[in-house]
């Protein structure tokens, strides 16, 4: 079964719940599924996951500084990474706020890396967002997101 | 005063009445505002404004097509343009549905013509975004919006 | 087999030159190619396609509008392309000229159709870029992008 | 005169030279420029200056963490920068390695305070890139650059 790390930077808890609900669809896939903030994540450990899905708050149309932290770190594994599932997802507080540029900050970074990445043809489509506190909507859309990516790593990892 | 061209493509209406939100209160900073759908716009006009200001529907994380023609056509004005002011507006079905990637690649346009940009700290930051019907949330960045495009034509087309 | 469509707009040659490179990396990996003019594409073909690449000078930051037209017409398969490999190239006039954006901006189109996509983890890491004419660092980037394109599709549509 | 920051992080040395080149072509516009490392950068004193050009080697498509954590900080004036000009400029290892969207990461970053941007019609178009080593080509839109700001500034802030 492919091994996936969720990881994620949270102050009000949106992140967080965001993240909780996609691990948890992940893992309904039957792949497994490791949570974490990113203060907990040691660079070291991402090399043992087939798959990578981030989340962030939207700050100036971006990640958070620490996750832009431990993709800078990352950089002791290039070229090591390819192949492997990258996802994102990110809350906000303004719909038209940055979150699609937050995601596809952190896509992009997976795609340096030489990762796959996948979207969601219904509803947010680059990754999942929330608009302040997760709703019925983005939480419909995180276990959508969690459903796709453990399906595809089972699909490139069995 | 200085002259400014509102350019929109709307098939459901809610993208018209976005362009129609901005043009009334860039009149009301008294610069002149001219509203024109894509269709009716012949590109040797575009030069004859101080700032474009374009909108679009989101479809599949850009504006329509007919929205790119127009800029693929202002070639002819390539370098003419540089210090005008350009500025961008979108309608989407989704919130994290590409509203974001569709405005940025119209503003994208205006800086690869050397135009100037400007930004919305309060709400949508890169441009008015409406989900769907244009609400009262959208219709208040509109007119922001169309308030600091008018109030910066001013100061640089005094 | 997968089969794999590799769709391009070119005008000076330099586009059309990275598609052919492209198409032929995808075909020594052993999945089927199809190397095809967008003003040849009917939308009603793409459906039968298990990978698109997609390849563009770059206008104004983006693709030229007849690739965003077919892009447009593609709603008729919303949904049913999910899965489905997308891809991504573009030529450029300058090296900051918006050639990123270009692919980005299809790549993003990929996304929204629920598609997987692959980045590059030597080289232009989004996509194939080349400035101008095609040279030595941009046909062997080409050719690893086709490789790699291919293989992911035999990986996905054994 | 206007007060002009650039702050920049460097390793290798490359962005620096940049941002001296950029720095000198804004004093040869009159306007009155600082040049400063982002380590050196108290959040506080951005404030003081009507225009902030930020510069950075391109780290899997942005900026290094460094100067997405000043700009996480600055959210303490958020609103208060509204109307100022903001640039960006980047160096990078590949063509299509990352630079435009670090550019225009940072460029974002100024829209969402609500700042005004300006882009170049010949050359880099989002703002400065250099591959590797500062060559002939990339010193020269530099230059171009800092005089764009310069000048837009002069213009602003009389």
């Amino acid at each position: 079964m492919p091994k996936i790390l969720v990881i994620y930077y949270s102050r009000t808890g949106n992140t967080k719940k965001m993240a909780e609900l996609i691990t948890q669809a992940i893992e309904q896939t039957g792949a497994e599924a490791e949570l974490k903030q990113v203060a907990d994540v040691n660079v070291d450990e991402i090399i043992e996951y087939d798959a990578i899905v981030m989340g962030s708050p939207t700050y100036y149309g971006a990640p958070a500084y620490q996750i832009r932290k431990l993709i800078d770190e990352s950089v002791k594994f290039h070229g090591k990474l390819a192949g492997k599932i990258g996802g994102a997802f990110s809350s906000s507080a303004n719909i038209g706020g940055g979150n699609e540029t937050t995601i596809l900050n952190i896509i992009n970074a997976w795609l340096v890396h030489g990762m796959v990445v996948i979207g969601i043809s219904s509803g947010d489509h680059y990754g999942p967002v929330s608009i302040n506190a997760v709703d019925d909507r983005s939480s419909l859309i995180c276990k959508n997101y969690g459903n796709k990516i453990g399906n595809l790593a089972k699909k490139l990892f069995p």
